[in-house]
């Protein structure tokens, strides 16, 4: 028997694409190796090898078919693994068509907990591989599995990495239950109030496609056992079924198009893990879509995303405009999805304190020009990229999974992996046998910077000196018993080795570093050392607090530590406030510790907290959270980041787009927090700014409320979040240096820039990577929103001649995967629907001139640069 | 990544024959056609068609890899639907080898419920197609997977068709215990203590090989979605196990060398429709083989049951010896699995019937010609085959499996298929009105035969005249009222319909047919009838009843119901007995009806018993047996038939092979009976035929027990086992003839003999039935065993020249694949242990003169012929 799967697209039917997929999670109840071998099974079956293994025969058996694959991560596990006969065949479906590869991102990152610096370093990540092994561009966003999609997600990891449209699922049960009356679930989304795709007339953005699931209609499952009636066309055997299944097929498509517009429905046949034995699929599929066209009530064929696309494009339609984003995101009633912007903080610190490094650690590498035979920062992007999966740093994966990712990370980062228990062997050796401790602390940002310095030693006999030879004032922090005892708990069960020695405090000390560049510090035993001064809040003392020595004051409560109050003497700032440590979920023995530090010189206050073990003797799952209490009358509204670029405007129990009903007070006023929230009246503004992702709201007016902690993560030990520490340990290299790689910095300090340029202060070096070929990867980000700032929030340029004298450059996209020009070529044009053309328009740099190379930056833009090393520019 | 997977036998080392396979019951859980497809995999998820599809790119991808298939009932549905370039491929991995058809039956049929006949009839269909489209011969009996082993299966079915060796699983728990300790797993096995495989000095048995299960190792499962750990030798990838993984195979190759004769080992790999994904399986097994033999410890290969009897014959060893069967089988204490041989009595009642309809079907098709375009016995053939299967006629099976097996049957029969509900609309009509019926009635034996003929009509006023319009004596028997009841139930169930009329009698007459031929016989409204008489036991009597009329009386006791004697006026035997009918598993609900009739002329007494329904409120499985007591002193012993054929002594409580433990008195002593038991003295034998596979015993000396029923099959309705209705509608074509359809038999008496000639009375034509290519199937069975009869038990003789005269013929293996020379040409030879190469000798018939065409058959001895209707036979 042979089947015609040749259809195209028939105007006037209903228009049914079958879009072959599989969702494979990079690590959720398996690890992402468990998952591609196909290992620990018992778990889940799943193995993303048979997937790609069985695809390709199934592909080559019939042309007609088609297929999208979204994960890089596993797609080049596999491409490795292949023969250059299969990869030529591989290449061959891609060219054709036949096989896309949709997304492209080496995971479908998540979009609460993610900050976009990582999203982007993803997201290139996976279409350089694609680009450099198929020379191709991906076209289509597809994050149809994220517990809610963000502002940045659709402007910046869309619009500007040349997608033409962005798939995703899950929204709240409630709009999606409006959108689907008003056909309203294809929209265009414009996620940035400052920055637009273009200031053309047309405006371009991707149009947004709200799918629902991922999944078949029901009864259109056709995994191996899947219990789904297969189609039975053999008259010569039993159960004989065609009628019916093509009835089935046209009632469902019926269904789905009631809620779609225009006549064309997508069928996402696929869900999690699927097409283990990809014939299984296409062999129904093969028989609905010849049995169906033959029916002729609708029409049915094999399909892409980018062809579905296309197929609305070519209407010629308006859509509806959405602005803002899709959060918080609730499935059912009582059912919100907003826990997860906490759940385990230690992994979302320490992907933070990682995604620091790995950024400062690119420019290093860059300096010192690639190994080739040695280390590289390989194995950190690859282990960074695979934790911004939606399953990941979400924290909604299982505890050896968690684990997983956490030594992905630490096998990149290679040295002191177990600061955040405060355990570093190369630190902690007893200096007065005349050892040096020589510390190198790199800037990767554009301006001067001062920072502290933190490190375990074990005594305060020590003196720290710069590179001149100079004393260095240092503070001497008493480490807490509780943080001991967990330090030799985990440091055994992390290394296996028993320290002798316990450090009794941080040697804290000022840093001032160049801009893209470093400084050096020599520790030593002290002859004549300067005594810090150090402060401790343990409990026992009864009546208010003052702690801090400098302009910040901070104010405690004796009898019960909580914070009453601040007070900064050199800018009169005097404001009462409250802050405590509450949980939902109620039970009596939480064991809170605080700490807070007020470091010499710095005028902001660093709270640092140490909560857990949670106990769940009880059973209950708990949720920490510290609550700061003011008197700013912000009436309902608060603000909060999208992955940490854009604040968007919070309303509590309120959505711009229907009609809230509230059941959920607290969960359903929660948002995710990358970089921070903030209230404010007409004469004050709180800002708290955290150190990882976590979720937050503004509950009643004049309070901020952080969730700290979900649970005691029992197997992993690391309920305690260390924000300060992991911020610290980004900056430096800590113990990372040896004689060996010391000859490899031979200057004491350094600094990339020209010694009298200095970035703005509006603009940001968000990454400085050298590409395989010598050519070297530069993206410049503009931080301010429109408006945000009456000084800041302007066009800014930044003199690349004074950064990279004489080079060849090009602009691209933002995954540095086509010259920019030629994306925005291609790119699709939407039409909003009651829009005027004139309407919204936005600044935006203009194009760089290749003589000058001034680029200018709009608020909100990012811009993304080749640097070719290879050539040196012509002057003209 | 290329493994290495070329290795052979390398002698010295222990050899890891790994045989990749799948065991595919032909129904069970599911239909046979659900199997194929994989529909209803809620219950089962198992795809024959994915097994198939999958393997063929596995074995083309390395030419070192193997697989063996068995089932031909799917493997033709597969073959059926491929592509003639599918074809061509699979043919070369053929007659490579590697891919090897073994078995090859149309499935892998019971050995406790099924009869010879059967057993062969389904072998030859499965090897037919084989020889057709491989033009291969499968030299492998796998028969891994039945629940005991049969004699027949072993001398008949083994070394008659051409096997070298017979592998099975399934043996009794201490039996299997006591032969791993002694290492007499592998043995020579004689069947039949009359029939040996040749008369030369060296004996030709096959080698019989007791393999345990037929699944893998634990920890050596490579499904798709199977937990055992799969072979990681990415070292890019975490959980790196190739070491491990080869210990785990080295010690499990070592503890089933402590078991095995010989240094060769056999991994059975696979399972239970396994290989969905064959490439799962096949991409361990490289890895398993390429590291193990690196490793060096034991040597690993891919390897089929054909290459490990080679390496097996190859050392030349002798093996021990078997007799008898291997019945009954208990997995466990306390676990026999004996129920089964009575479990379902109606389908196994419903097999039996159409196994003589489709003896006989045969030979009117080939008396017609085969039609080209019209009906053909081919389903019927199909269908016969399919309930061969070890969840078939066994009973094992699901009900809607069942259902599923009784449908097919009944396609195949096509006319009157409810008759065994006594439903028959062609014979209930009102023959007042003028209408005649003419019911033809076929002898398909090779003697002139009488029978008693019945059929249900609406009233008495009908007389029969036989063909030449004399009037037949014919009897009226009452139906009774429950079985009215339920063929109005079961009527309007199965068909829909409401029957507006009840018949109210049997119409009973004898009727005298030629052999392998027919008389025909009009039914019509009487104007003169002779009123027969008729007889019923309705309970009411209560004291002693006689029943009979001709020379055999029985005796019943009055009150209970309970046959008490029986007395044959002609041949002077008396002889008490009583017969009761008792349950296991205690209940008080049954509702057993008894009738028995005596027919006139008849020197038998036919019992006829409806069981049920059986009450299953109390959720108590109940086990209907029927007792018979007499006063014969057989001291233990008792004989039961192997699959209808030879009989095999069975003593209670005792097993030749073993020491018994006797730890379940009834079960352990049941033993299948297909055609009947007996137990005798010196001076008398009680033989009970039976007319379907039941379970029997005798539990106490002078007892024969049988069971009759084992439980309600509430949704099957067939609660009743109606023998007798069943075997004399086999032979005739009750409603069947139409006008149309008399026109092809234009003679009203019939036979195909030369009127002069008739078969000695030891020798059954078993077999006669045209191929596809106008040639004729011929199988000459003698009767007897050695021993058995005086004047029987002895070499006889048919003269084929008197049956097809001048035909050209030639003798082929049982399954009649290959010319019986050639077969005994290929045969290996095996030597028995301790065993005399003079000591063991039987008679056997000889070669056929190719002018007298005499054939030979010595006792039990079956020969199969092929008859070329195409060229006269040269007579020299």
């Amino acid at each position: 028997m042979v089947y015609n799967t040749s259809q195209g697209i028939v105007p006037g039917k209903i228009n049914v694409h079958l879009v072959p997929h599989t969702h494979d999670d990079v690590g959720w109840l398996k690890t992402v190796d468990q998952y591609y071998v196909g290992s620990n099974n018992s778990i889940q079956g799943a193995c993303v090898q048979n997937v790609l293994d069985s695809l390709i025969p199934s592909l080559l058996a019939d042309k007609n078919r088609k297929f999208v694959y979204v994960e890089q991560a596993f797609f080049q596990r596999w491409w490795r693994q292949q023969s250059e006969a299969v990869k030529k065949i591989v290449q061959l479906l891609v060219s054709s068509g036949q096989l896309e590869l949709i997304n492209g991102g080496w995971c479908m990152h998540d979009e609460a907990a993610t900050h976009y610096i990582d999203m982007i370093d993803q997201t290139t990540l996976g279409h350089k591989f694609i680009k450099e092994q198929f020379n191709v561009t991906p076209r289509i966003g597809w994050q149809i599995d994220p517990f809610g999609h963000s502002a940045v997600q659709a402007y910046l990891l869309g619009a500007e990495v040349g997608f033409d449209a962005l798939f995703f699922g899950r929204i709240d049960y409630q709009d999606r239950a409006k959108r689907r009356d008003e056909k309203k679930l294809e929209v265009i989304w414009q996620g940035s109030k400052s920055h637009g795709s273009s200031s053309q007339v047309n405006l371009k953005y991707l149009l947004a496609l709200s799918i629902g699931n991922y999944e078949p209609p029901t009864g259109f499952y056709f995994e191996v056992n899947d219990d789904s009636p297969v189609v039975q066309d053999d008259i010569n055997l039993f159960d004989y079924n065609v009628q019916e299944r093509v009835n089935d097929f046209v009632a469902a498509a019926f269904s789905q198009a009631n809620v779609t517009r225009s006549n064309h429905v997508m069928w996402t046949m696929g869900t999690d893990f699927k097409y283990q034995y990809a014939e299984t699929w296409f062999r129904n599929m093969d028989k609905l879509i010849h049995y169906v066209n033959q029916d002729g009530r609708v029409n049915a064929l094999y399909s892409t995303p980018s062809l579905y696309t296309d197929a609305k494009h070519a209407l010629n339609e308006s859509w509806p405009l959405k602005t803002d984003d899709y959060f918080p995101y609730a499935d059912r009633i009582n059912a919100y999805w907003t826990g997860y912007f906490t759940s385990r903080p230690a992994i979302k610190g320490y992907v933070r304190m990682m995604s620091g490094y790995y950024l400062a650690a690119r420019q290093l590498e860059f300096f010192r020009g690639r190994s080739k035979s040695g280390p590289t920062t390989d194995s950190l992007a690859d282990a960074l990229a695979i934790a911004q999966h939606h399953d990941a740093v979400t924290g909604t994966e299982k505890q050896h999974v968690a684990n997983d990712y956490a030594k992905r990370l630490s096998i990149g980062y290679k040295e002191c992996p177990l600061l955040n228990i405060s355990y570093c062997p190369a630190s902690e050796v007893d200096l007065s046998l005349g050892k040096k401790l020589v510390v190198l602390v790199y800037n990767s940002l554009g301006w001067k910077r001062t920072g502290v310095v933190r490190i375990p030693v074990i005594n305060d006999n020590i003196v720290v000196k710069d590179s001149t030879g100079k004393l260095i004032t240092s503070q001497f922090l008493p480490i807490v018993d509780a943080l001991t005892t967990m330090r030799k708990f985990y440091t055994s069960a992390y290394t296996g080795e028993f320290p002798s020695t316990s450090p009794m405090y941080w040697l804290a000390f000022t840093a001032m570093v160049p801009p893209v560049g470093f400084s050096t510090y020599v520790i030593s035993s002290a002859s004549a050392s300067i005594k810090p001064i150090s402060y401790v809040f343990d409990g026992s003392q009864t009546s208010a607090i003052e702690i801090g020595s400098g302009n910040l004051k901070l104010i405690y409560s004796g009898d019960n530590g909580k914070l009453m109050q601040y007070t900064n003497s050199r800018s009169l700032v005097n404001i009462s406030l409250e802050q405590s440590y509450i949980y939902y979920a109620g039970d009596d023995g939480k064991k809170d510790l605080q700490i807070t530090r007020v470091y010499k010189e710095k005028e902001h206050a660093e709270i640092e907290f140490v909560v857990g073990p949670i106990p769940i003797d009880d059973g209950i799952g708990k949720e920490i959270v510290t609550q700061i209490k003011t008197k700013i009358g912000n009436y309902k509204t608060f603000y909060t980041d999208s992955n940490g670029r854009d604040f968007l405007e919070r309303i509590r129990d309120y959505r711009a787009d229907w009609d809230l009903q509230v059941n959920q007070p607290i969960a359903g006023n929660y948002y995710p927090i990358n970089l921070g929230t903030y209230i404010k009246d007409k004469n004050t503004e709180l800002s708290v700014l955290v150190d990882r992702s976590v979720g937050g709201s503004s509950i009643t007016d004049g309070e901020v409320e952080i969730m700290l902690h979900r649970r005691l993560l029992y197997d992993d030990g690391r309920g305690v979040a260390e924000a300060l520490n992991e911020t610290v340990c980004v900056r430096d290299t800590c113990s990372g240096l040896t004689d060996d790689k010391w000859t490899n910095f031979p200057r004491p300090t350094f600094s990339a820039m020209d010694p009298s340029y200095t970035l703005p202060d509006n603009v940001a070096i968000i990454t400085l990577q050298e590409l395989e070929d010598r050519t070297v990867l530069l993206r410049l980000a503009h931080l301010y929103e429109v408006g945000e700032d009456t000084d800041l929030s302007v066009m800014a340029t930044v003199e690349l001649k004074r950064v990279f004298p004489n080079k060849k450059q090009w602009e691209t996209s933002l995954s540095a995967n086509q010259e920019r020009a030629e994306m925005e070529r291609k790119r699709l044009s939407w039409k909003v629907e009651g829009s005027n053309a004139k309407q919204e328009t936005f600044s935006k740099g203009g194009p760089v001139d290749p003589v000058k190379l001034v680029v200018e930056l709009a608020p909100m833009e990012i811009r993304t640069f080749i640097i070719d090393f290879n050539s040196n520019l012509v002057q003209y």
